[in-house]
């Protein structure tokens, strides 16, 4: 496969998702998230809003919880076949062409498998949850609350399903911090190292 | 402190060392390493060796062992008094004017102080075994095992020095996989980012 993709895994209101649609606008190439999430919804017969909420799925916080929620008999469960298309789909979309991946577990699901340059953006907690209040309004948690719970689940969904931690550094090619560098800084780097 | 600096912590053989000095060169700015050790050992009185041995100078792997070593009996140690001839250095050479520093905990000493581009360098297993052959020769040990003790060791150093855990991704500004991208990425990406 010689098409290269961009995966971006982002902590909340990092800005991550901005930095992705925007160096796929400036490189020509398609940035999948909601449409992912489309994809996927459309597949699996699961409403577009449990698709999207499910990579923040731990709701009790506990891997545990997650792991067992929605089996049936056999031990199957609904999250495994979400999975399955997630998988299928992102490797469909791979195959493709070029293209910026947004979350999902990208980074994993293509290892070995596509040309990937692997990103995670994170930023200081004072930055995000002015961020998050900017692009989503006030609620009735504070902005650190509900960033450390996504955060939180983020996490879980991506230890789960990867063995691996997610935002640790040997897992990709380069991290960049939104809050000090500023979005634009982050697209130009990316843009130029993609 | 108006002085732009840039900190570039990295993990044993991931070419961090010559990442550092080839920006600075390209930025017409000092890079202290060699430097730095030289000037650490003049104040202290102690040998270059023993110096440069001390980033990684918890030769049993251990905290502990580190931490009561060479200790008086006021409980004041020899490491206590080279770690605050480092702060001194550090933060002179920071004041002096814009530089690249390698190592030393330098991003550590320097937070809140100087404006700070905060840069860690890594490396997957294998390009790193490859590159301390090539830089240094066969030795004894395995370079796996090699690496991993370095590793060890500048941990360590850092965590009990700075409390933070070394190479985590929300103490850096940027962190790049120089196995992935290549030295003249490296180097071209945190010229531009400067």
């Amino acid at each position: 496969m010689a098409n290269r993709i961009m995966t971006i895994s982002r902590e909340f209101g990092s800005g991550g998702r901005t930095i992705g649609k925007e160096v796929a606008a400036r490189l020509g190439i398609p940035c999948y998230d909601a449409e992912l999430i489309e994809k996927i919804a459309g597949e699996s017969g699961f409403s577009k809003e449990y698709v999207a909420e499910w990579e923040e799925a731990t709701v009790s916080g506990s891997l545990f919880a997650h792991a067992f929620a929605d089996r049936d008999y056999s031990g199957h469960s609904f999250q495994d076949d979400l999975w399955a298309i997630q998988n299928k789909i992102i490797l469909e979309l791979a195959q493709k062409g070029s293209c910026v991946i947004v979350g999902r577990c990208a980074d994993y699901i293509l290892r070995g498998k596509a040309d990937c340059l692997r990103v995670f953006i994170h930023s200081d907690m004072e930055s995000r949850a002015k961020r998050i209040v900017e692009q989503y309004g006030e609620r009735g948690e504070t902005p650190q609350k509900r960033l450390k719970d996504k955060d939180k689940r983020r996490a879980a969904y991506y230890q789960y399903y990867t063995d691996m931690k997610w935002g640790a550094v040997e897992n990709y090619d380069v991290t960049l911090n939104s809050g000090v560098l500023g979005i634009e800084k982050c697209v130009d780097t990316l843009e130029k190292l993609f």
